[in-house]
């Protein structure tokens, strides 16, 4: 029997210990082939990059465990594997373990679920896992359980068309979390704080983003919930952005 | 009366042509902030700038009219102004012309939309308008009337809470548009093929992201489809992604 073809990338980096403890539970359970950003492309979303040619350098190849690194974005990542690298489709993409939270609205700005997403747009089951730990001794051992469970779960029955998982981990307190839950995404927002500095060369004002997460939500439904109780979070992810209860309320514009 | 304050950025670059036509359509509505990249910004999606300092630079300021561009991306254009720059919030933030289609799934690669999204994320009503037309001689005169129209009925009703609207014209055929359609985002998809070229220095190859757009979507309500039959396209857009219609189906994930 051929085994499961996964596709792994995430946006830290080839090098995050996020992505090199994933890649080896996946090991575990099928063909490998890792494609990755060479530099941290945290917060780009799911930009790609047209102005620059990309690279890719060949780090690993055989038929059981392939490594790649691409001079681009998660999504160029995923892009790459699929329209140039790859023979087959992967039975499933996996992303991350990111590290740092993709709870509430942190999806939007996340490389880690962009490469997830752009794998379900391609009709591939896509699961992005993060941890809310940006530590690079992040303990990842009280998640292993829970990812190797999900991705043989969705290799066997799939998932949903167009949706892939946004999955998340409380920090380790050194503890088995409390369980999983099926999570809707909570209303939350970055307040920025820009930080001014000076120049030591002209004496002008230079910014750094700093924000301060605001939660707006208080549904015990949702992924900010699950993670502060430490459950492990689940959100089904869609990429039609079509707000459906307000056409009709719009249609007063129509000419 | 305190005129409307009205916030414009887009991710073609402060010197883009639909950038200058919609500063020119703004300044008879309001009193007008420009933020924009000081670059192309094209496909950066939603993504912020935290690994480098941003730098703002004022081209133009006085009560009625003020230019800024920054080193950022779209994103960061509309947090720097809201977090930092203005002393009150923005009535509206319009964000565009962008040159080029935002219709279908376009809408989660760019930039100009990002914008507009990030502005309805701190509660502010904001819109994103593209047009079908990669020209610099683009001929933006027929969506005139409609951004007026849309952009007072916006600062006289607001819109509602959490979304943003998605814009497109059609490119011109020198006629009048046909009308304006709400509709929702057509299922369509990028097919990417990697164009590989030799780097002359070394002979290595290096590639070219140049996609196919397919739309997987028959539907007469789409945005695709008002925009082949001529009619300016509108879509409510939203951030929370939770595919509610999946979080049933997924409950066997729980423990």
């Amino acid at each position: 029997m051929t085994k499961p073809l996964i596709l792994i990338s995430n946006d830290d980096s080839i090098s995050a210990p996020g992505i090199r403890y994933l890649i080896g539970l996946m090991r575990k359970i099928g063909q490998v082939v890792v494609v990755a950003p060479s530099d941290p492309q945290s917060a780009k979303s799911h930009s790609i990059t047209i102005t620059n040619p990309l690279r890719a350098k060949t780090i690993e190849k055989s038929h059981e465990y392939s490594e790649y690194s691409l001079n681009g974005t998660p999504v160029d990542c995923v892009k790459f594997a699929l329209h140039r690298l790859l023979d087959r489709k992967p039975d499933i993409i996996v992303s991350g373990i990111n590290h740092g939270s993709n709870a509430s609205i942190n999806i939007i700005y996340s490389g880690t679920m962009a490469a997830a997403t752009e794998g379900a747009m391609g009709g591939i089951p896509s699961i992005g896992f993060s941890i809310l730990d940006y530590s690079e001794d992040a303990d990842f051992s009280f998640a292993e359980e829970y990812i190797i469970s999900i991705v043989n779960k969705v290799i066997n029955d799939g998932l949903p068309k167009n949706t892939a998982l946004n999955i998340n981990f409380p920090i380790s307190n050194g503890k088995k979390y409390n369980g999983l839950k099926v999570c809707r995404q909570a209303d939350g927002y970055w307040k920025e704080d820009f930080e001014e500095r000076l120049d030591p060369r002209d004496g002008k004002p230079y910014y750094w983003l700093k924000g301060d997460f605001q939660l707006h939500d208080k549904g015990d439904d949702t992924d900010e919930y699950a993670l502060r109780n430490y459950y492990v979070s689940m959100v089904p992810v869609k990429f039609d952005f079509t707000d459906y209860s307000n056409i009709e309320n719009l249609k007063s514009f129509e000419s």
